[in-house]
């Protein structure tokens, strides 16, 4: 198994890569790293550690897409990037199994999309981060987070299958998948859920469960949540701000009194831990649903155990046969005919 | 100042009303209470407080509009309901001033809308709940959070000028309004976003200051911030759903260990300060702006607190003559022609 890793992307590239990689290799065995990018600068920052050489490989690229770029536009205009080297390696050698990147979230949707191609009779790919819940046991997929800000009812559905799909391959016997709403009832929606709501209930193949709302994602009562992608970035984002607010004002709040600046330093290791469990980045990054082969999308601010968490993710999902679940999956379930 | 208050709405309806109403009323001097349901049962209800007689009134309505209802119906079909009694006397009496109700709500949506009226030249009356951030002195306020599942333009740049007048009103200089997207660059959003950012842009008289992102919600850098019905509510949704999902994970790990247990005891007093600053229902309910007088919708689980809460601030909405401030801005801004 070979796990591309795009050595120059993300704010902390290249030694974070790196040393997330190093990281990885340690952990797990039965994968080769491949890293791409600048071979001169990689093989410098590699010459710090001791590690096992038969076990990485690098594929030199000589350029960088950056946040900043358009992202189709630099897709095109920059065939020696990292992430386009990467993806024409994907797609030409059977040997390459999934590619990891932190760079340019456009960057790496569109090349996947382009280069390495939709999985057949698939509209659109998703983007679907995997977020931990208030049950230890069990985590749930967002499809789509942000890659389809408008999407069509077509879209919904086959995002509903092939979240069914990667719920299946994680072992998930039955997964239940819901529509995210502005409420549980039918009457709720806007004109997409409408629409889509009573397509989702005639689809063969899938364990629709209805609508759930906001409050309900993290809940840990269903697998899969569906959503356009405007609407998934809002409810994700939405969550990440309210940790993150939560955690300022505790630290306000605790840093007021000596009680609780006692009790602050008794809950120290207690928060450490909860905060790395709740970063959904040091699970690893957003799996790219509906390409052919495995692609996952870290956080551009990846330090090395969120690059370490997402190889290892990358690893995972290969080994599960992701890609091709979702692909067989997409063949056997029945939409309804006309929706579009 | 005389406030309208629905006794028979909500999940803890008439009791926790009509306690919350006293506790109003003992905080704040200078309006009255007008209890709006059932007359026989307010009155034997009330016969357990202590209270100022000249400020409390009993306006008999013998119907409830439940939640289960479809608010459209429900208001047609039931004119003698608390919520459609309020309205009418909210219309036609001069010196009614507010109603706040902790009812079905779509039914006082609805309710307001066609039995109130909207604010002449307005669209779409949104429904804006008011959030605390990270900074204590800041509050923000979403506008729409539900009421508009789909929405044009027009309708977001009107929400922008109601939500700015809100704001004037409660004592912001020049506030600053932005919009809610995926990603903060112009070049982020879905179709509605891409049509309505040149328009806010443009519009003359708010202070525009562009797309944000769910994680900057909280963060007490903007005044208002608008968006869809739809988006708005998934929004706030996540919002309290990652609030509650992150104390349960605290809980948890703070019972599993005695260090933990030990902090924990410590900072009790701690958590409950900040929970209580944090539930926004313990702020009042969330209003219906571009309505003709002053709606407050509470929480349906209001207990006596968040019933006080909403009444306490009808009063100051009334007293800043919110309404009549949106109205006002709405003559005065100039959105660029032809939106629609």
């Amino acid at each position: 198994m070979k796990i591309l890793i795009d050595a120059f992307g993300g704010d902390n590239a290249p030694d974070e890569v790196i040393a997330g990689t190093i990281l990885a290799l340690e952990e797990q065995s039965g994968f080769t790293a491949v890293l791409v990018g600048k071979e001169e600068v990689i093989k410098e920052k590699l010459s710090a550690y001791t590690y096992d050489k038969d076990r990485v490989e690098i594929l030199n690229a000589e350029d960088v897409i950056t946040c900043e770029e358009e992202p189709t536009v630099a897709v095109r205009r920059k065939p020696n990037s990292s992430i386009c080297v990467a993806f024409k390696s994907l797609k030409e050698n059977e040997e390459m199994d999934a590619f990891v990147s932190a760079g340019s979230t456009g960057a790496v949707l569109v090349g996947a999309t382009l280069k390495l191609g939709r999985i057949q009779g698939l509209n659109r790919p998703a983007l679907c981060p995997v977020l931990p819940t208030v049950n230890p046991e069990k985590q749930v997929l967002l499809c789509d987070s942000g890659a389809n800000a408008d999407c069509k009812p077509i879209n919904l559905c086959q995002f509903a299958v092939m979240g069914s799909a990667y719920a299946e391959a994680m072992g998930v016997e039955n997964p239940k998948v819901a529509l995210l709403s502005n409420g549980t009832e039918d009457e709720k929606g806007n004109m997409l859920i409408h629409e889509v709501l009573p397509v989702l209930k005639e689809t063969k193949g899938i364990n629709f469960v209805g609508n759930i709302e906001g409050r309900d994602i993290l809940m840990g009562d269903v697998d899969v949540v569906i959503c356009d992608g405007f609407a998934g970035n809002v409810a994700i984002k939405s969550i990440e701000g309210s940790i993150t607010a939560l955690m300022k004002m505790m630290k306000g709040y605790i840093y007021s009194s000596f009680k609780g600046k006692l009790g602050g330093l008794l809950l120290k290791d207690t928060f450490k831990t909860m905060m790395k469990e709740l970063d959904y980045n040091n699970r690893g990054g957003a799996l790219f649903l509906g390409v052919n082969k495995t692609v996952i999308k870290a956080h551009g601010s990846s330090k090395r155990a969120a690059i370490k968490a997402a190889v290892l993710q990358a690893v995972e999902y290969s080994q599960s046969a992701v890609a091709k679940k979702v692909k067989e999956k997409l063949d056997s379930v029945v939409i309804p005919l006309n929706v579009q």
